[in-house]
């Protein structure tokens, strides 16, 4: 059940794919054929054409259990998502261009072809904000043309590629006058070369997919074949690699999903094993989530976002791969994640220093990191457990990090972002939560990618039919894999309102299954199917319908909206006496500038009766905050603000006296977009 | 009210110091009567030998209104701290020096006179830890010869002061091939050249006041003479003095009050005003609590020893100047201290992030930083404010500390020590808490001086009598401020036992006020004078008691030790639902390891009732953890482990179910001195 290639098979893989031609633009579907020729990969040549590949191109992967549907077959249509991803495109994605020419992300290409003569600016990492940036609008051009960022991205991907050195390697830090330094073990363990070039190529995958151009992808392709497979790996004469930021294993297993070529998943799975002819200190082994076998990790770690793209990276080799051992270390982490690591929003990471996990249960809520690409990457590694598993509790997580943690971070004006996203505020602090630009501005593009890729996380075809995943208005047009043509249309206000109406058109009539998505929250959800109610609907899992389908049939469900309160493992000491509110999947948090004036959020207690939840009142207030349900609830605060009382004193057992006050709440994803304030998402609570 | 002296003055005195001789070894009183006569200072000659001089010599500091008592004064019996400073002198003080001779923090001064080969080893401020080392043996010497330390002393001095520049300038980081990096603007801030002139100068006057050697004294002024005063300062041609980690501030008031010169008060003052001419970043300028007027200052925030070593020099510039805004400012900071800042250990600083002070009532258990050097600088800045005013709130503060944050620092063997000490701890988290050497080993040859100077916090002088600040077995020989030669013995079982004999034996009949400590702690303490019963005794103050003392004459105090239940302000958001326990001075904490098998702390809870504090029962075991109260309660766990737990479930009402379990408090001061096992020293409770 380890179907790894041995050491000495991958190095003749090596050998081939040195000689093996990189693609000219245009010369894309050609060298397709050609990389079918190379022995034994012929399998796996991609079946799908660029149109055709989803956010993960699963067709050919051997352990998916569910594949991608492209992002074009899915148009999201006014509701939830509809106007972050209008302002993703119109505001985020073309401001954020402005930023990374203010800030000379570009310059750095052009002083290399003696176009600038500016000084290296930004970090090391720099390269990776232009590959994010031409990543989104790769997505984004899948769902809509819009030339004006088709024109930019094209010309950005034109200065990149200008650069590429005849040796394929191009990364701006280490070249110029930083050359000798390149691939050395101390950059590979901070200089993010191989970090960079795992962007470029999902940029490049991305373009491709949106456009059939692969001159990024070819320029990313060349890196890896002309630069990096011969010269390093495992072979005697090959320098080591360590990713030093995971990023690349997913990358080249998605270039092999691109490609056909499978060296590249070869080579993914070379550096998830690590080199030990390289002594890494150990601490290091931690903080980079890579350099040792990835098989060996039994708990989550070090950086937080190394570690979710580790993951990713891994699930991505599982899937191709079918390693057993993948599996199972996926699961223990994933367990772990779950059960120790998670924040309620479905942020990771919970300390600012090295951006890190911290020890288990240790989720701070003011002073949570929860990094918005490590929301990202666990919604991203998520995907791949599910395309692996085809298990609801993957999706929960998903939805989860998508609708909070992950939601939380780019403001509803879509031109400032969070990086750090944590679950309780107060701007005396000084902290400013959202900012236009990070010197470190690897979120901004991360959300941008995310947002505009959205559609292709809605819905995902099985050998035996169809699954739905995420609930908006929204309409599929793909087909069964069997080929039969299908269209499916989404009526609904989720995540406002539990009721979803399906109503499926296959262009002929089908047996197929129709697998829903029952969040993991529904209690007591419902389904009809043309009317008629379903038995054995269980929370947290996919129901599977399975029938004759025929154009026009509709499955309504309902997920009841309740209020849910929700307690935190006692083993989290700060949510401890404290509880966070859930309506549906989104977590509910409050404002101080929402309350009654001089109500100190500190000082505030809901009230919790054995009605548990029914206290909270819910209310659709469609002009604020582009729209929300705010809830209402009567809890009270302290008669005397906690702030004149000493810091120690002997305790009583008479609770501090409150007095009644109204409370409003709004979804933790809306926060800070108004003046500072402070904010919470766990409050103490007294029973009534 | 504001007796700085003009920049113009200071100039001035500049001048005048820059000519002023240093002083040959063995030639030091005729330096001083020499120093007198500078114009305008000689009021301020000291006028105390270097025998009679103490923790700090305030004997003519005009805003003191106590004056210490010199360490060789006080003679600390068989109790409470005499086994830990006898292994301070005989374990810690030795192992340190092997230690500091291992990593090669004398080979960086052999170096520089051509004796050893070796690298610049350790980091920037390695030179500080040879000096604070230093001190310790000044301090130790002070109550007893011990002729190796001694020796070994005398020869490191030697070996430090041979690679004195004839410039007067001294630092092995900065001497040889980084001499022209030194005092830049960036080495100020970051290369801690002041600093370590400052321990210079601290170990120089210890060390000068055990033997009156002033040997490595007069290499500190000579440093400040002849290289930091004529060049660096205020004036047109000098260069600005940020002083990158405060220190040299109170090293140059101490200098001050050694040799009677201003000139080194007012150098003082002008760095703690910070010198505008240089641009500093905002955020090094919070971190570092240096470069901007100290009277600016309205929290406590940056790295915590830092700034708790900033208001130490702040106090001795107070003590000497009198200056309100200082006051004022000193005041304002020592209310965020204990309003928002401090943990009940008297630890402070929150955050292992750069060591630094977190948010307002940011005090997390686990990640608490609680540098020990940071609850050194708190006892410190505290002994100032004492001397400054006579308040008992202040001598609260250096109680809490010294017992418990302070104390918890150093093993009960003497041989490892803590960097962090944080108020709870789980083994899983891969720390290792007691380490016998670090890199930056600031905190052991800190926690070293501090156990060597003891003795000199116990009393002090005043026009009126004498205080006596802390409890333990002990004589003092000396004299009240009239020249009465006075001995007064204390015996006592404190901190395990509330009753303390003292017995006064002046000279001759006089009258004076004895100031007794009653600590904020001891609420219906109660005082007989000669058997009589003393009215008006109130917590938190001194009592002073007037009358014609005669020999033998006897106070009795008792100070109940009942078992406290502390709660914390609810804005700690850690402690919240939970409390701590207090025994007299003693903080308490759990360890796993004291409970029955099997019983997980994250899973205990307190029980208590109306009767608070009487739910435990206190035993002495005098073999056990070198002699300790223990606390026995009878707790509860929760049947079902929470580590069994989801990490998000929906809230019930219902309390978990908890099993009656009987647990052990130990001091926290000896936590981790047996195998690792979980602490806390915070814990949720249960009303019985």
């Amino acid at each position: 059940m380890t179907p790894r290639i041995s050491r000495r098979e991958f190095l003749s893989a090596v050998a081939i794919s040195s000689t093996a031609s990189v693609l000219p633009r245009g010369a894309y579907s050609a060298a397709i054929e050609d990389a079918g020729a190379i022995p034994d990969i012929s399998s796996h040549a991609p079946s799908l054409s660029w149109q055709d590949q989803g956010v993960l191109n699963l067709a050919n992967s051997p352990y998916a259990k569910l594949h991608s549907v492209p992002v074009r077959a899915v148009t999201i249509e006014e509701g939830f998502w509809s106007k972050r991803r209008k302002t993703n495109v119109e505001r985020s994605i073309p401001s954020m261009r402005l930023q990374l020419e203010q800030h000379g992300r570009m310059e750095n290409f052009r002083r290399l072809v003696g176009k600038s003569s500016a000084e290296q600016q930004g970090p090391v990492f720099s390269d990776s904000d232009i590959y994010k940036w031409s990543e989104s609008v790769g997505w984004a051009l899948q769902s809509e043309s819009f030339p004006e960022l088709r024109g930019f991205a094209d010309s950005m991907i034109r200065e990149v590629v200008a650069v590429q050195e005849p040796s394929g390697y191009l990364n701006t830090y280490y070249q110029g006058e930083r050359a000798r330094e390149r691939m050395l073990q101390h950059s590979q363990e901070v200089g993010h070369e191989l970090y960079c070039l795992g962007h470029m190529l999902q940029a490049g995958v991305a373009y491709y997919r949106a456009t059939g151009d692969s001159t990024l992808l070819d320029a990313g392709m060349r890196f890896v074949d002309k630069f990096v497979l011969p010269n390093y790996g495992p072979g005697p004469n090959q320098t080591p690699i360590i990713s030093g930021h995971p990023e690349i294993e997913m990358a080249l297993i998605e270039l092999h999903r691109t490609t056909g070529k499978h060296q590249y998943v070869e080579l993914a799975g070379y550096i998830l094993e690590g080199d030990s002819r390289w002594k890494i200190d150990p601490k290091r082994i931690i903080y980079m989530f890579c350099g040792i076998p990835f098989t060996t990790r039994t708990k989550l770690e070090g950086h937080a976002v190394r570690a979710m793209y580790a993951c990713c990276g891994a699930a991505d080799y599982y899937l191709e791969t079918g390693d057993a051992a993948y599996w199972k270390s996926l699961n223990v982490l994933w367990d772990d994640l779950i059960r120790r690591q998670m924040y309620i929003t479905g942020g990771v990471g919970a300390r600012s220093q090295w951006e890190a996990f911290g020890d288990s249960y240790e989720l701070p809520n003011a002073q949570a990191y929860g990094e918005s690409c490590a929301a990202i990457g666990n919604m991203m590694w998520n995907w791949r457990m599910l395309a692996a598993s085809g298990e609801a509790k993957f999706t929960d997580v998903i939805e989860r990090a998508l609708y909070n943690g992950i939601n939380s971070g780019m403001s509803l004006n879509g031109t400032t972002y969070c990086y750090r996203n944590p679950l309780a505020f107060d701007p005396a602090s000084g902290d400013t939560i959202r900012n236009p630009w990070y010197d470190v501005t690897c979120c901004p593009p991360n959300l941008e990618r995310t947002f505009a890729s959205l559609p292709g996380y809605f819905y995902s075809t099985s050998k035996d039919g169809l699954y739905v995943h995420l609930y908006d208005n929204s309409r599929l047009e793909w087909h069964l894999e069997d080929g039969t043509p299908l269209s499916l249309r989404q009526q609904t206000k989720y995540p406002w309102d539990g009721d979803v109406a399906l109503t499926l058109t296959p262009k002929k009539p089908s047996a197929f299954t129709l697998h829903v998505r029952i969040p993991g929250w529904a209690r007591n959800a419902a389904i009809k199917v043309n009317g008629n109610p379903q038995t054995g609907v269980e929370a947290g899992e996919y129901f599977g319908i399975r029938r004759d389908w025929k154009p026009g049939d509709t499955v309504l469900l309902n997920f009841p909206m309740e209020t849910e309160i929700i307690a935190s493992n006692p083993r989290v000491v700060e949510d401890r006496g404290r509880v966070a509110v859930r309506r549906g999947p989104i977590i509910y948090c409050m404002e101080e500038l929402d309350q009654s004036p001089g109500v100190a959020l500190a000082d505030a207690s809901l009230t919790m009766s054995e009605r548990l939840g029914k206290e909270f009142e819910s209310e659709y207030k469609s002009d604020f905050l582009d729209g929300v349900v705010v809830l209402h609830h009567r809890g009270g605060v302290f008669e005397t603000s906690s702030a004149e009382e000493a810091l120690y004193s002997p305790a009583t057992l008479t609770a501090p006296k409150l007095r009644p006050e109204d409370f409003t709440m709004i979804p933790y994803y809306v926060w800070a977009n108004r003046q500072p304030s402070a904010m919470q998402v766990w409050t103490p609570y007294v029973r009534a």
